[in-house]
């Protein structure tokens, strides 16, 4: 292939990526915001967040801004929800017009409520910087998002997993399928971003939940009740937004809520289970080396729901147990106890 | 409340009954097709089935066909769906018209690829016995089916569990709400009787292909893509026979899924991953001390699908495997790598 991917990012998702372009021959980048980190990563060959992968040989490190982009053809963005805005302000004067960008963050941006791809997309048509502003309309057509259930540690040891290439430019969508195709990989694609983000972001605060029952030790039961009635909310929000139910049937939405609930090495799963044993917010996010996407996640999914007159009572407990300081006893035990009805999506 | 419950079986879906309706205050009365079952249950207040059970002091058992529904208002059937037939051609007889019928089995019946509702409902309406036709005709109105992610030794711990009970009936649906409101448990309830009962054969069928997976070791994001593929065909022949894609959302559908798939107590998942550590399907039938359903069911199922003109890969792979001589290995492998395409319920 005549590629060449830039990976934005220098997180879990980036290393596992750099993994599979290597497999496929792609020559890849990894640029970090940090200077530290970037050495740490180009000399040691190993990063604490993913200490089982050895980066590939082929892997360059950089953190240079204007060396980013270098001859890529294709950038994949690997950047936390919160921090994409400044990192892609810092890195747009650099960015040509013609390549291919893949989203593979998973949040809503707090006080804009944007998805990660419309973040991006805000940023490369925000500002003029050289470039003709006719070809920076039109980023939303060269953006593919990237998800489904791909615990990193999992995929370091290159374990199978499924995603989804969502995207409105087909061309870019099937880029990343070849890309991709590794034995361990299997890509699908599909063309609802919006509903394949809004279930990446949405899960988060789910497993939150999830994890809150696994530290009540409530047991798998009503772990697999609170799924199915947190697939509901997610699908009522993302039908209300414009998104096609199907793609919270998919590996992007049930698939990944999935993983996200019941796989031990979560950390959205792994927060909300500290948090229902007693640790502080604040203790819990200090002492992980990752960001818990959920955390901030909470705060806009609640915005959004209140934004569109969706009820999400488990997405509003979990934001009252993180911001409020309801106790995760009492919320699990009032999302078991509302009022007996008929259960729908709608 | 003035109700009288008989419990149709006496595995373990039937002593967890007994014991929410003992803390409801219903005197309940188990029968069982054997015995030698029933008088050591009678005396022991145990069941090998659930060691972790006492049987509630007002349960009665017995073995006698002309007792089974003495004094009852509602009878809850949970005998396994291959055995439904000839239990309910006994218990025939005795049977009043204007009880009310739970049925919790979850199976297809093999050869008639009947649901377990309509297997009860073809024995009740099939030969006259005294009572009038026109009553048994209704059976069909009376009869709720009680479903959802229920692993019975989470529920003899009384951990919070919630169910679908779907009726065409509306006020045998809400008797069945009434007798279960225990804290423990939360009852919804459901009109698709169809989709509540294919949902719940099917998920055991998905969950032995998910046990596979545990067996090679696979990881969570392959189980999780699974789950959603699974999930994705048990609606499709769901909603091919008439029932609606809600269904699949609920807890009696992607809930109980995901606690069958992910549960390690789970009879189908655990018979998956002793199949794909090399154990042979007899070898682990005779160890199960309760049937697993799965593995009859996946012949109906494999059936259904041909009837009904849908692609189900993962239940056709299962099948291949328990009767085929196919691999879990070459199976997963092949699942894996169909043909790169957009993914979809339709």
């Amino acid at each position: 292939m005549n590629e060449m991917a830039s990976i934005i990012g220098d997180g879990q998702m980036a290393l596992v990526l750099a993994d599979a372009l290597a497999v496929r021959g792609v020559p890849a980048r990894i640029w970090s915001p940090f200077s530290r980190d970037a050495t740490s990563l180009q000399i040691t060959r190993r990063s604490p967040r993913l200490p089982e992968m050895e980066l590939p040989r082929n892997t360059e490190v950089t953190d240079q801004d204007g060396l980013a982009f270098d001859g890529c053809t294709i950038i994949f963005s690997a950047i936390p929800t919160q921090h994409l805005r400044s990192v892609w302000r810092r890195l747009r004067p650099h960015v040509r017009a013609d390549v291919c960008l893949v989203s593979v963050t998973k949040g809503i941006e707090i006080g804009t409520n944007l998805r990660p791809s419309e973040v991006i997309e805000d940023v490369l048509a925000g500002e003029s910087n050289g470039v003709s502003d006719g070809s920076r309309r039109n980023a939303s057509q060269r953006i593919v998002v990237l998800s489904g259930p791909t615990i990193a540690s999992e995929l370091a040891r290159r374990l199978p997993a499924s995603l989804v290439a969502a995207s409105n430019h087909l061309q870019c969508a099937e880029r990343v399928q070849e890309l991709l195709r590794v034995p361990w990989l299997r890509v699908y694609r599909n063309d609802d971003v919006l509903g394949v983000e809004i279930a990446g972001a949405t899960k988060n605060v789910i497993a939150l939940a999830a994890g809150m029952i696994d530290g009540l030790e409530a047991g798998s039961n009503a772990k697999s009740a609170l799924l199915a009635r947190g697939l509901a909310e997610i699908a009522r929000l993302g039908c209300a937004m414009g998104a096609k139910l199907d793609t919270f049937f998919g590996v992007a939405g049930v698939g990944d809520l999935a993983t996200t609930c019941f796989s031990p090495e979560g950390r959205n799963r792994t927060c909300g289970e500290r948090l229902a044993r007693g640790e502080s917010l604040e203790n819990i996010l200090a002492s992980s080396t990752s960001v818990v996407e959920g955390v901030p996640t909470a705060k806009a999914v609640v915005q959004l729901a209140r934004a569109h007159g969706i009820d999400m009572p488990i997405a509003q407990a979990v934001h009252a147990i993180l911001f409020e300081g309801l106790s995760p006893e009492k919320a699990i035990h009032g999302l078991m106890s509302r009022e007996l009805k008929v259960e729908s999506v709608g």
